[in-house]
């Protein structure tokens, strides 16, 4: 595609952005992007695609598909603690719509400039719609939140409401396009934990982030830390106007198995419960124990009829 | 696509590979890879996307494709005079092919293994064939070659042989499939030139790597440094046996206009230049003269039947 460099420049570009861009030797434009890492950090690295139509409906307003891209992407720094340093975007076009590309830039420009993720590096090809965002991140050296560190008889607890993604998407599907819909909001606009993130490092014992669903995203947390978990099902918090749309029973399956949360899942010991609660509250996030961990491999408290299959984004059947 | 997981595990893991793992405080798996930086570097990064049909032929052998993925993303380090400390790959399959994914992941792997380049990061989606990868390397504070630093007067040079991208696509095209030719060698297997690059740092005043064609990214350096450029085009080395298949007046086009070669472009003061020279014989690397800076904008020498655009890829119309 030529033209790419302009598209890039264009509306990409963030010279408004500077004071996000401190450490930032060099931006976008040449061969490479140059950061300069902080003292006594190490640097988190991951890589997050989103596809049209798999992980988010093509007619989606393009704010929120920029927006999103950036948004599950920055939620794998907040799940280790990390602070954002910048972040790189391979972008798929089938085509460049100004007017549509305006508005995705802006969505994920605004994120961007909000969590001081400065868009260091890019590269513009033509295909089926799809965003591949690199996020950098920086941790003090040995503080990073895992996913193994788990022990037994710690409180497993998760940041905000869950099953918020899995409502907007069947609202969406409904027909429902008001992004002040709190569902859809949670669905096509979530908000990456990171002050959460970073306030729980040296008080949790391992984190990651809700995207496959709590059931398969705790199965991950457990694996990692060979060990097993006690949920209680009425503790989880729902998001708002999830049990009015979906029904009791619903609004909890979709909190189980539904995806696109974008929450963290926490382990905590018992004497840093307290501290964290209080951490978490400074940043306006609420942290709910949902249950704690056993030895045993495997997740109980869960009826059957309430288990289900994980990570199912767009394409997915649910509850 | 469930099982992104176990493909990723299963064809990326590089367990073997722990010798090129230092620094990585923690590798794939997590939310986010650790890394420690080196006392005393900046990082570099850069993304790039290569698209079936695009920038390489589906029908080209799995192994070329996953080598090549790497390679150019690798040449972007190669052209700060950057050292490869890790990458990410964001895959998009249409089909998990498992012979396929196995003669791709060893492409991918073995150059990552030669290049001390750890996968320490993928994501996995479902959609037509496309490969970004984001790479990540350091350099000492201060010793990135940039493109913006050539001054008139300067020698303009570039490592190996031009042309053998543009003269290897054309053979692809015509039913060539011999990868010991040495022209398809340069297209469908590209050596970044990693150790060029790095010896190159604190004698060459700018560089790039030719991935769109000399003449365009020529222009890039210079208007990058604000100056212009005299060539000599008949200093210009032809890859190997590109004279013979494209003719003499072909090859020169194709060095001059074709792209895919990612050898690097630099420009180096008068003073440097011995040692430039000699470096890079160290590295088996040949570095020739093909004209020099000037102040005035533009570039000089170059008849005009022998320029075209430049940034052809792989549907590119040629010479």
């Amino acid at each position: 595609m030529l033209g790419e460099f302009d598209i890039i420049a264009r509306y990409f570009a963030t010279p408004d952005n500077t004071s996000s861009m401190a450490g930032i030797t060099l931006g976008p434009g040449d061969d490479c992007a140059l950061l300069s890492p902080a003292a006594g950090t190490e640097l988190a690295m991951s890589v997050d695609t989103s596809v049209v139509d798999v992980h988010f409906p093509g007619d989606a307003p393009p704010e929120a598909i920029g927006h999103r891209a950036l948004a599950v992407a920055l939620s794998d720094l907040a799940a280790m603690g990390a602070r954002p340093r910048g972040c790189l975007m391979a972008l798929t076009l089938s085509h460049a719509e100004p007017v549509w590309l305006e508005r995705f830039a802006h969505g994920f420009r605004d994120l961007a400039w909000r969590t001081s993720t400065p868009l260091v590096g890019g590269d513009v090809t033509r295909g089926t719609l799809s965003i591949a965002v690199t996020v950098i991140g920086d941790v003090p050296v040995g503080q990073a939140l895992r996913r193994s560190g788990a022990a037994p008889g710690e409180r497993l607890a998760v940041t905000g409401a869950l099953g918020g993604g899995h409502g907007g998407l069947r609202m969406w599907q409904a027909g429902g396009h008001d992004l002040e819909d709190p569902l859809l909001a949670a669905y096509l606009m979530p908000v990456p934990q990171l002050e959460a993130g970073q306030a729980l490092r040296g008080l949790a014992s391992a984190a990651l982030d809700v995207s496959d669903g709590l059931l398969a995203d705790l199965g991950h947390l457990c694996h990692a830390s060979g060990v097993g978990a006690s949920l209680d099902p009425a503790c989880i918090p729902l998001a708002p106007t999830l049990e009015m749309t979906l029904g009791s029973e619903g609004a909890l399956h979709a909190a189980l198995n539904g995806g696109d949360d974008y929450q963290l899942l926490v382990s905590v010991p018992d004497v840093a419960w307290e501290e964290a609660r209080r951490r978490c509250a400074e940043c306006d996030v609420t942290l709910t124990e949902i249950g704690h961990v056993v030895a045993e491999p495997g997740i109980l408290g869960v009826p059957e009829t309430l288990s289900g299959v994980g990570w199912q984004h767009f394409t997915g059947d649910g509850p």
